[in-house]
């Protein structure tokens, strides 16, 4: 894939260290390519950050079609660049597309495409401890055309975000609303597919458990709402005794970068684990029995989200007295020396 | 709600009658009302049909904040323009909003912008038999923020398509699959929202239908995979002996304006009918004995489509010897005679 590369004319400063946030200030460039039935991917463009022109009969707007992928830039302590498992997340983005009746692009392709971007704004790739420089690729449908199929044209695009540290003062455990009422997703759905449908159907019971001082919700499987499956916008891990156990890819939860990335410490660690159906029953048991040691979430916003609270049908759950546990705080350590410049000694991160 | 009413200057020929086909054309304006968070709805306004800038960040293209509504407006025998139940299409809008985190439009003020623009396009409403102005309402999410939660901008916009007769040539009945590995939704999910999310996850199957084909697919419930609950993007009726059987409103299945329709005219008529769960099985069973009589879908845009088989497990079910059904027949002559300015008894019709 050819890239061209259409510098700005204007270029912006990157916010000051102090003054970032997350998702809501962006760098100079964009990348964008356009997909076209009978014709494929073609115009890759690295462009000045600006507004698409979209129809409003976009199928975008009505039909749902829209998948992304979440993932960083980290500016070691050395000053280089690197992404943080770039492969894994264009082989996932490449992978999803066609549950949705997408266009997948090439995965050394996308990765090729994060990287021109990227290097275009290095400059934006913040250096502060914690900071890192969100990437944000979107596959959107874009025929305005209002017959329900799958659309004819569909646009990339590659937006970037420098973004502050998830902990600014440090890691404090969350409490989290076990969901009975809503549901992410269901077998034969959308749930192992960062489809911007699965947000949509998430984001009022996240709004109900905040009203009540929860952080997130704990959610369940859509049959027979006991299996615990994901964790808001993160996969879930439990430690009861010294066993680790996270629930199977069994089609509705996202098969997790930052969850693969644990699964492979802890066997490198050693530690016992297994990906398996772990029911809401058997946690409330292990809470009663005083083995359930540790609960997180995890993800690349926040890499390791400890859980400090379980609220389940009225019944408030503490974990691990509220604080961090060792296993979680040795694996949001060792993640984050490997993106900050740490050895990498598994192949994660790649230079730009 | 204020409207604010900019004519073009550039107006178009609409199509002849011999060129429509289904939401490719779009007529010379559009409505468009935006949502500030604090502020609420504002700039209601009646412009020329444009594409819209939105940035790439806009929350619809990430997390799936898009519902919509479809009607149609008719041209009588008379010449007038009338809308059919905008007032019902109009409140499931507003009622939908709240379950995708969106803020609604009062249903008095959307049935205004609907009025206001289509009457700013009356030209456009073609009069040929079975043609009419498909109404489009959609709403958006738009501002440019990445954060996971409800947006605090929102567009809403109506746009209008002149349609062409659904059935041309003559109503023939569709075959469909019967869906066993894919889900549209699940109890606790955005089953009963029009919302784009539910067309993202359904296009697979119906794509994998129509490879077999199949016109569509009919949709088995996310946790047993037994009970029946839409068709395609359309609600399902079946008839099983003298006895019309429609699946209830339980929050899985859209509570459709053609489906509300079609209960009033069997309750008028004196037809025995429920809305209750309806298994396969008993579709099934009621074909091997023969009272399976008729099977349709109903929605806005072909008005009542019949069945005239149905795939399941590699069984074929040849229903009513592949033709249309008498009831079918009555309900489609009867709510198209309506909408084309016929007696108006029920008060469907909204003129404009």
């Amino acid at each position: 894939m050819e890239i061209e590369i259409r510098r700005t004319e204007t270029p912006r400063t990157p916010p000051a260290p102090g003054e970032l946030g997350f998702g809501r200030v962006f760098s100079d460039h964009m990348f964008v390519a356009d997909w076209t039935d009978g014709r494929g991917w073609h115009d890759a463009r690295v462009v000045p950050y600006a507004p698409f022109e979209l129809d409003p009969a976009a199928a975008v707007f009505h039909y749902g079609q829209a998948m992304f992928e979440g993932l960083k830039a980290f500016r070691g302590q050395d000053g280089q660049v690197r992404l943080f498992r770039v492969d894994r997340h264009a082989r996932r983005m490449h992978d999803g597309a066609s549950r949705l009746c997408m266009p997948p692009m090439e995965a050394e392709d996308l990765v090729a495409a994060i990287r021109a971007v990227v290097k275009a704004d290095a400059a934006w790739v913040p250096g502060a401890p914690g900071t890192a420089l969100y990437i944000r690729p979107t596959l959107i449908a874009t025929e305005p055309f209002l017959g329900v199929r799958p659309s004819r044209r569909y646009a990339l695009f590659v937006i970037l975000s420098p973004v502050g540290a998830y902990y600014p003062e440090g890691i404090n455990p969350v409490k989290i609303w076990v969901e009975q009422r809503y549901v992410r997703a269901a077998r034969g759905g959308l749930g192992a597919v960062k489809a911007g449908a699965n947000y949509a159907s998430s984001l009022r019971a996240a709004l109900d458990a905040q009203k009540l001082g929860y952080a997130q919700v704990l959610w369940l499987d859509a049959s027979e709402h006991r299996w615990c499956e994901e964790m808001g916008v993160m996969n879930l891990f439990v430690r009861i005794g010294d066993r680790v156990i996270t629930p199977p890819l069994e089609g509705t939860i996202l098969d997790g970068v930052t969850r693969a990335s644990v699964l492979d410490l802890l066997a490198e660690w050693g530690v016992p684990h297994s990906e398996r159906r772990l029911s809401i029953d058997e946690v409330v048991d292990a809470h009663r029995d005083g083995s359930l040691a540790e609960v997180w979430g995890c993800g690349t916003a926040a890499v390791i989200s400890p859980v400090g609270e379980l609220c389940w049908q009225g019944e408030k759950l503490k974990i691990a007295d509220g604080a961090m546990g060792p296993l979680a705080r040795r694996l949001y350590d060792t993640i984050t020396g490997v993106q900050y410049g740490g050895a990498d000694t598994r192949g994660w991160m790649t230079a730009v």
